[in-house]
């Protein structure tokens, strides 16, 4: 299999993460290669300048991790992040509002940070273990219509993260109109190879060298490859 | 001992909670005439309208509950949350600033807040399980210095939430200064107790209801009181 590097957003999101750390995170990113870093807002601009130059993508977090502010507090926050120098934004929804079938704050929520992103990329957590299947395709539904780029499983830091099922269930109902990121527990290659067999087209982790380092140590067993 | 009621902030902060979740909420803070409701953001205008003429007071959260936002984004959230009718706002500090000890940084994003409020109580929250005693004091000491009403031992979605140690220790530092709120974890009146006791002016609970009920069990049983 490919290298899954390009498909990883490379995460900290620990409440107590220092700067200290998300240069690490950063450095990291670069030697491997993945697709982003995912960190917290008040750690944006630091991020923009160390990745300067390089291909990473700088990512943050809206309304994270329960997705109940405001709707006016997450455009202000998400306009501030790509101001500071984000180029992609996951966003929790607002999961009281999706718990209680209202479905059009749901979307009316998305849609106006969505209005604000200008060239960003926008990852909508839909926090699939709240939900039963029906409203995670319901959600998902909105989300494909809603003109964001991704849709999310997990914030990570719930009652549980992604699962394969979640991942499956979400691919098919998407069906191609956005795509699929998978968070929340991916700490090894296998697992995150499953979510990427599953139609996950980016994977959400904290442990992206640990990953990088069993998937090489699998290709290195192949001789012929 | 006397009712606790008037010490105790009926809290519900689950990511999915919903506005039905709320008014019972609302209801049950009349009832037993507490001190306040805490309640995510996007429901502080109707809790507002629902406690319109009691003397509940409407508590919101702020940077809930990593403190990783950026101040900017904090005293946006805080100056809506007043504007929709919010009395109280329990703010969490930066943590991964007080991690790295930038206190500067801390009281910054404490105060920028506070220079917002008007006439709202801030209750800053340190999220004592993070640190050491030395932090724990350094940072009780800050919020003593800020202007802030209290400081609050947790945001109840850590590793841990307050233990009758770290309220001894917040109150001592405090030295009248602020007064302590405890939360996280306080689930029946012997536990809210020893709260008390050791020196916190505030509880935050979402086991309210069970707790009066447990404290008018122990004082049915006083024949001479």
């Amino acid at each position: 299999m490919n290298s899954p590097a390009k498909f990883i957003d490379h995460t900290l999101l620990r409440a107590d993460a220092t700067g200290e750390d998300i240069a690490r995170l950063c450095e990291e990113a670069v030697e491997c290669g993945f697709a982003s870093v995912c960190i917290p807002p008040c750690f944006v601009a630091q991020a923009n300048r160390l990745l300067y130059g390089s291909e990473i993508a700088v990512g943050s977090v809206i309304g994270f991790p329960f997705g109940y502010q405001t709707t006016a507090t997450k455009v202000f926050e998400a306009h501030q992040a790509i101001e500071l120098g984000a180029d992609e934004i996951d966003m929790v929804i607002n999961l009281g509002a999706a718990r209680a079938a209202d479905y059009e704050y749901v979307m009316e929520d998305i849609r106006r940070v969505i209005a604000v992103a200008e060239t960003a990329l926008i990852k909508v957590i839909i926090e699939c273990c709240l939900f039963g299947d029906e409203a995670n395709r319901r959600l998902t539904e909105i989300v494909a219509l809603s003109g964001a780029g991704y849709v999310k499983t997990s914030t990570g830091f719930a009652a549980s993260g992604a699962t394969v099922e979640d991942v499956s269930l979400l691919y098919q109902t998407a069906s191609a109109r956005v795509k699929v990121k998978a968070a929340g527990g991916i700490r090894d290659w296998p697992t995150c190879k499953a979510m990427l067999t599953a139609g996950a087209s980016r994977i959400g982790t904290s442990a992206g060298v640990i990953i990088m380092q069993q998937w090489q140590n699998e290709n290195a067993e192949l001789p012929c490859r």
